[in-house]
């Protein structure tokens, strides 16, 4: 069964989970923080219905999401690891099986004897599991999820409503993007009215930049270029070993950089330990980087792409700019 | 009359408005979105209901809300202008008269002649107005503005529901700050639904980084130090000079030492024309800085103050880092 409708959902599931004498709550590799809180707060949820339940995720959990309630009770999944005997799994967050990764390539004949249900708010999610709510139009899994809670009748108190709330904060990157929609924001605020805590959330998502990568912004951003449309700049390992940055730090330079209100076109040339360079692609739509990544053998989406290129930083973006200046350039308005 | 309540003041406000020729609609000096917003939104209504009217502001209007519609017909006040004859006033977003500044320097005889009328959401407002509607609750003006006009019938278009959206927004740090309430939330979700230009509050408010800011910001964080709790850096005339940045970079670069997790205490020293320096200063509650600033003389908010100090950056930096260190290794926690 599909739906998009969490009052439709709610009785099949409240079925599934009775039924069940141990769930496994899964997730996507590299979960973001909608997918950690997603977790989280079906597992707080089963522990109020009395449920058996694990959940597993690959590692790493983002530092921002790992003092959730609850973090320190998740299994961290390792190559190799058994699945604790389980007779349901619930996905969060997860358009396809497979994007669990590890977890399911050396367990999908286990996995394939369960019944799965699938709870995810992605446009490509194939509906494939054994009950499916997928609601594209949601902001985040976890907005979605707090509906489909309210249909089944479970309260939602501070520990669930700061899972719920610290998913929809981050993936709508705090209300601003395209998917904050009316809905969205009446969850938060119901969210809030349940007690989330509201003032970790933002303390642990927007103010827990290492210093080190703050230098190494100041770094890679005295260097920035900006030619035609085009803004880009270069990390190498002499900033990250000059500052002591950790790679993550090169994604916050890429965002400074799509900010740049003058720029269509935005790059980054990240030296690698081996020399080889990986470039980062953004733009503004309706231009589509993913086309230039191709070229590469990298891809993505058509505002934010990468590929690997054998060659240094600076023979990269002699090749990879005058392609950029095009794009930016071309009438793709 | 003094009232926290909207549907106290609609009313009375109604009446005001009836009796009204030429209404004259005033904010702060420096005003920031919430205060742009609110006056446009204001000057709408008035429209709408038929009136004269005129907002008079004093430049400059920050760009991110230039855009705003209605922001072409804002008559920008200038030392030596008259006001236009005008027999009411509505003050939105300042908690006392004074803080209109030269309009109200100017013009103090004029303006005690009209009633005026306050909306704010200061808690610093002194209710001295003819009618005051004062929320310090409210998270914003713009929305407390919303409630009023829907205590009084007025219908919200998508124009003013841009106008309020944008107030909101930018004085929640897109819903950041703790003065973001549930019911703040709620009327962000009435305005999306009233038609507010959410995407392009966005791009204007957090996608409109210039290049050069940019690069100012690369070239101060990448000197920047930390040591013992306390973050610092330096902005001088060369930096300025190399990336053709305006004054208002340098607030990018202390928004970005805020956001230093490991910092109790930030600072930015940043060198005026004159080769003086300017502190300014940051704290996490409940570390005080005003007290640092005020011994050269400046003053602010506990956790924001500031000073002009009579040497260069590099000496600033030798006496106010030393204080800064006392500071964050006090246990007032």
């Amino acid at each position: 069964m599909i739906s998009n409708d969490p009052a439709t959902v709610a009785a099949p599931l409240t079925e599934y989970i009775a039924a069940a004498q141990h769930t496994l709550i899964l997730t996507h590799v590299n979960p973001d923080g909608d997918a950690v809180g997603a977790a989280l707060a079906v597992w707080h949820v089963l522990g109020i219905l009395g449920k058996q339940r694990t959940a597993m995720l690959m590692p790493p959990i983002p530092v921002y999401a790992a003092w959730l309630p609850g973090a320190d009770q998740i299994v961290l999944y390792q190559s190799g690891m058994a699945l604790p005997p389980a007779d349901l799994a619930i996905l969060v967050d997860t358009a396809h099986l497979t994007r669990i990764g590890p977890m399911y390539d050396e367990h999908a004949a286990m996995l394939a004897t369960l019944p799965v249900v699938v709870i995810d708010h992605h446009v490509t999610n194939d509906g494939g599991a054994s009950l499916n709510l997928v609601d594209p139009d949601a902001a985040s899994t976890c907005d979605l999820l707090y509906r489909l809670f309210r249909a089944m009748g479970v309260p939602i108190d501070r520990t669930i409503a700061t899972c719920l709330l610290l998913g929809l904060t981050t993936d709508t990157q705090s209300f601003q993007t395209n998917a904050t929609h009316p809905e969205s924001l009446r969850v938060a605020a119901a969210l809030l009215e349940s007690g989330a805590d509201h003032a970790r959330i933002i303390r642990a998502v927007y103010y827990g930049l290492p210093a080190s990568s703050a230098a190494l912004m100041g770094h890679a951003l005295a260097g920035l270029r900006y030619e035609d449309g085009v803004v880009w700049t270069t990390v190498d390992k002499r900033m990250f070993a000059a500052t002591g940055a950790e790679e993550e730090a090169a994604d916050e330079v890429i965002r400074v950089l799509q900010r740049i209100g003058e720029a269509r076109v935005m790059a980054l040339f990240k030296e690698r330990s081996d020399g080889t360079t990986k470039i980062s692609l953004r733009a503004r739509a309706p231009l589509n980087v993913a086309a230039i990544a191709q070229r590469w053998g990298g891809g993505g989406h058509a505002q934010a792409a990468g590929a690997n290129l054998s060659m240094t930083p600076a023979e990269a973006a002699m090749v990879v700019v005058p392609l950029l200046k095009e794009l930016a350039a071309s009438n793709a308005l």
